[in-house]
């Protein structure tokens, strides 16, 4: 029994983790072929991308003489390239529109939500994951200054909870569908960043709101699943699992440290920069362009195109961009003359260029009504100014070659690499605006296998951690969740200095033990959304007697009509009588902590409940009631209620005073609270049920 | 003071990671020289070690003039070898046994209890730190079948504590002193390892009970910092943290899948095996050895070396024997010749009888009382394993090059690399030994940097983890506080069906909130050492109003006569009264859950505190109490309340009924039932105060 619910969990981890695979190959070869179609076409067969059309033709990466360019002139190439970039952004942007509006924007703050106890109806359905699917490689190709990661950790999520709906112990269990969601999350990132640990770590340190090992290994296993699959697919056919994975033969050298510090400090303002003006351009959009979504993608597609065309970093594909500022200069790094001392103030200007415009393209492209990621449009623009950077110490150095700073390095070697500062530059901008760092180390570290970069990697992360903290700056997904209104529990803790008495709901509808019928209940369900209803003794007097969640009702009155007569006026129970007492074997494992005995069984085992219980004219549901629900006095301050939310996990808690239940709280009931409390901005999401 | 708080957690965890990484490059130095001192001597200078006093010969590592064997005659240098191990084994278990017991074993086991909340006096005091450091050089040396790994660990959390007891926040609050022993731990197997995020990752992994993002953070600052001061001591003079970092150059194929599934199942196997009988050694150890630890660990040392030296593996230094068995043939790697097909049968005898040879000398060795780790013999048990299935494999490939099997080999090229069996041999068994998955994959990683590995890697540990899973093994770090009895609460949950009430301890001290003078509270103090006391009403019902630690009471007892005039006979007061309220500002922000408002603040705030509020001839507490502690109904299952000491880590949960508080329960309390639940052996800890 234990074995096979083990087996199966493996089995349900490993199987979402194939299929994000599988899906993330399938993304990457259209990506490749969209992007490509904007500069010219194959004639050995539309279908091949550039790489693919000229794959028998090694080296110099222009002579390939089936590839053909739309046209010879400039201009007419750029025309071409500016009208594709409109179609495919007008194509994703309606398909959105039209079909999925979920399948918008990166998808990383709502899971975090969703994984921490939030439920957003159809958010990680089957259309939002085809929907997604399809438009991310057009968004991608027309040039917008997204990235595909974050929306890759929503499709990746879809099909966890695609997959897993198909066993009945995770369908009916939400505890068990935040796990699979968080293994999903990791495998999301794990396809694209090429980086299963990186994945692994990224569940931990961004997504989960409860960290338990059997999670983190689930992550494992999914990961692995998701990267083994996309390795074997082998979509770019260079045996890397992403464009821009590069090796480093050089070592550092200590005196490296300031420019590092330069690396760091530039990563914590460019977050705090993009934050800040992000939510300003997200709080223009909400007001001004809610009803243009479509409008507004093609407007940022064509400006994107037009303008970037003229500059080389950006004119390509950000991925592909990244594979050039990263490379070292022997072998093959030499794109566009990067490499040339004649050419360095060029580039430099060309660089600097690129940092800026990228930014601001950033701030107003993010958040779009288009899938779209802030991860690789950080990182580039974090390389771009490493390389500037890079290019500036070097030209120090060819200068000034006796220095004493550059005292250590052997003359005849080249001392300063380029490359390695943009690799690390992208390593703080990503860390800036993410907030995320042993994740950022790990995920550098696998697309180099640098073991020498591990210590500079980390010292920037410090820096950059260091002014972040300095600044007060959130991570974008936080701020983005605040933005939104949504139920999320932060997890620094604040001081309210209320007691939970204050925030509590007091009119909650409940169910006395005894005395209802089948009909009261099912009129009960018809009237409200509500999600579990406390269960108080039928005398009158309040006292507090279980809790009963509405899956839970809903399933027996499914199910018991299969098993015993049920009418109408059918009486109801929720408390076991003598007759029930040697039932008492019934009980299974607590699942969780705010869940009943019976909850989230296996439909066969809960079947047999129903069976074994069942007395005629009677309808029992005490095996699905908890008698110990999670419940805390009037007079608890509020702080100590958001910790036992965050950390035990329950969807309510109960405030019972003298044995009486006097209200209920939700992390919604919190949330109004504190948002009330810093701004009297209401939240779009007040009036739903949770 | 945000940012100076902040400031000073970051300087602190800094700090203690530079002393780590200091010590761990003087243990390193050390070490070497005392384990060559075994073979021979250095005519240049005693104080060299073989490789420095031939560091001017680079190549061939047997013709070095200065370096001199002890004998020609083989008889001689092994009887010299054997001498040296004893009188190594006897100094470093002697100095154990006379200066500091708790310096004996790994204390792995220990810390995550000191860490999950258990006191052990003195287990992190500068005489277990200074022995423990001493002694490791010596019983590595001494060619015992253990490892530096755990006890570096201890080290390292002896340093942390150490430094941060310079500082009153952390010595005044045992909640951030967890987190600095945390980050402490994250730096020992950082160094130990030269893998900065394997460190990070073990601290989650293993040592944490709950996971914070403040907490991981410090790790990494802690793990760097010791990382960076190790890399720039460079104690190897190799610019390698540890002597079997490795590099691969080739792919792996996919027919090699079978030999991973083969490694991972001896990796579990492995780990079942020795926990097994390792758990029967320490038995017998108790009942038998207690009062021989000395002629143990010379017996033990003796027989090793009488034994090891006629085996090459065994002979020499376990990290040095992994450098061997990890290392590619080409480019130096053909030590003894190990890659000669002709010898390939001899050492393939050689191999699996320095398997078999130490796992029975780890059975009998780990736990004996010196300083000893396992994580490095098992590695090193591992490799011996997996380079004799490898080259088992490559003559399989010689035997038969065109069998469909090796289809995929290109017959130029080396197709299979013994090397790599045997760096994975060693994920597996330290994953089979510890259950880490995530961690051994990082670290592992972090000794090669080879990205193509990683895959393999984890799917070796999957099935690892699979057979350890279906034998039910339990890491051995946990099945050693098992058996010692200490007071952890595991991470898995089980059901006993039973209230809180069946546990809980009904005979406790309280305090009533008024009446007591100042010579009573000194009285109560002295005859008892409980950690905290319970405040009731004092008119006799026994409600419930607060909750106050031992360890405020002492400290405003002593403080408060620098402000007030105290004799014994002032009364002492709880509850703030009404002249109070307007001092409702003092409150502060708490820190942790089951901590009161003004508890762990600094000393200068604390003697403000104290001078607010002092009126004459009162001494009030009410500052310290904490008004709103954890409690819950005795009907609550004991399921729930162990996830409350789990997930909120108070060190005490009160039982209130109707208000009334009847009983009180700590981790050793549930710990105490849930022993006798299942066996009726008596744990030696029971009688302590916790």
């Amino acid at each position: 029994m234990r074995v096979a619910e083990a087996g199966q969990s493996w089995f349900v981890a490993g199987l979402a983790g194939m299929c994000i695979g599988i899906n993330a190959a399938l993304i990457s070869i259209i990506t490749a072929w969209l992007s490509d179609l904007k500069m010219g076409y194959c004639s050995d067969g539309w279908w091949l991308n550039r790489q693919f059309c000229c794959w028998e033709i090694e080296g110099d990466s222009d002579g390939c003489d089936s590839w053909h360019p739309w046209s010879p002139a400039w201009a007419v190439r750029w025309i071409v390239y500016t009208i594709f970039a409109s179609v495919f952004s007008f194509t994703a942007a309606h398909l959105v529109r039209s079909i999925a509006k979920y399948a918008a924007g990166s998808g990383i703050s709502e899971i975090k939500c969703i994984i921490g106890g939030f439920t957003m109806k159809g958010y990680l359905g089957f259309g939002t994951f085809f929907i997604k699917s399809m438009t991310l490689p057009l968004v991608i190709a027309s040039g917008l200054s997204v990235g595909k990661e974050g929306p890759s950790v929503h499709v990746a999520c879809c099909i966890g909870n695609l997959v897993a709906s198909l066993f009945s112990r995770y369908s009916r269990s939400q505890g068990k569908m935040r796990e699979i969601l968080t293994a999903s999350s990791a495998a999301g990132v794990a396809v694209a960043f090429g980086s299963p640990i990186g994945g692994v770590l990224f569940s931990i340190e961004e997504m989960s709101s409860i960290f338990s090992i059997k999670t983190m290994w689930r992550s494992f296993v999914c990961a692995l699943m998701a990267t083994a699959t996309l390795s074997a697919m082998n979509p770019y056919r260079s045996g890397k699992l992403v464009l821009f994975q590069v090796t480093y033969d050089r070592d550092w050298h200590f005196f490296e440290i300031i420019v590092f510090v330069i690396l760091g400090i530039f990563g914590g303002l460019y977050g705090a920069f993009v934050v800040k003006f992000n939510l300003q351009v997200a709080a223009f959009r909400r007001k001004y362009l809610g009803s243009f979504p479509v409008s507004e993608a093609v407007l940022l597609a064509t400006i994107t195109a037009l303008v970037g065309w003229f500059n080389r970093f950006i004119r390509i594909d950000m991925t592909e961009s990244m594979s050039i500022l990263f490379r070292e200069c022997q072998g093959g790094g030499d794109y566009d003359n990067i490499c040339q001392t004649s050419e360095q103030w060029t580039m430099v200007n060309s660089l600097f260029l690129a940092t800026v415009l990228r930014i601001g393209l950033v701030i107003i492209s993010y958040g779009c009504k288009v899938p779209a990621g802030i991860f690789v449009p950080s990182m580039a623009i974090g390389a771009t100014f490493g390389r500037m950077i890079g290019i500036m110490v070097k030209a120090l150095y060819r200068a000034y070659p006796r220095s004493s700073m550059f005292a250590v390095c052997q003359m005849d070697v080249q001392c300063i690499t380029p490359g390695t500062y943009a690799f690390l530059g992208a390593a703080a901008a990503l860390s800036g605006i993410m907030r995320l760092t042993v994740t950022v180390v790990v995920i550098m570290f696998e697309l180099t296998g640098a073991l020498t970069y591990i210590l500079p990697t980390m010292i920037v992360l410090l820096v950059t951690k260091a002014v972040g903290d300095f600044l007060g700056t959130n991570g974008i997904a936080d701020e983005m969740i605040r933005f939104n209104g949504y139920p999320f529990l932060e997890r620094d803790d604040e001081s309210y200095n209320v007691p939970v008495s204050r925030v509590m709901k007091r009119d909650i509808r409940t169910l006395p033990a005894s005395g209802l019928r089948v009909r009261d209940i099912e009129d009960r369900l018809a009237s409200t959304q509500i999600k579990g209803f406390p269960i108080v003794s039928a005398d009158g007097t309040g006292l507090l007697v279980g809790y009963i969640e509405r899956a839970d009702l809903r399933h027996i009155l499914d199910k018991a009509p299969h098993v015993q007569d049920i009418s109408p006026d059918t009486p109801c129970s929720f408390l076991p009588d003598e007759g029930d007492q040697n039932h008492a074997s019934l009980r299974v494992d607590i699942p969780g902590i705010a869940a009943g005995p019976a909850v989230g069984v296996d439909d066969d085992i809960s079947m047999e409940i129903i069976e074994t219980i069942a007395i005629p004219n009677v309808l029992k549901f005490w095996p699905w009631v908890n008698r110990t629900p999670l419940t805390v006095a009037p007079q608890l301050p509020l702080e100590v209620v958001m910790q036992l939310f965050k950390r035990m996990g329950p969807r309510v808690i109960l405030i019972e005073d003298h044995e009486v239940l006097s209200g209920l709280v939700t992390v919604k009931d919190v949330l109004r609270f504190t948002v009330t409390e810093q701004s009297p901005a209401r939240s779009p999401w007040d009036e739903r049920e949770f």
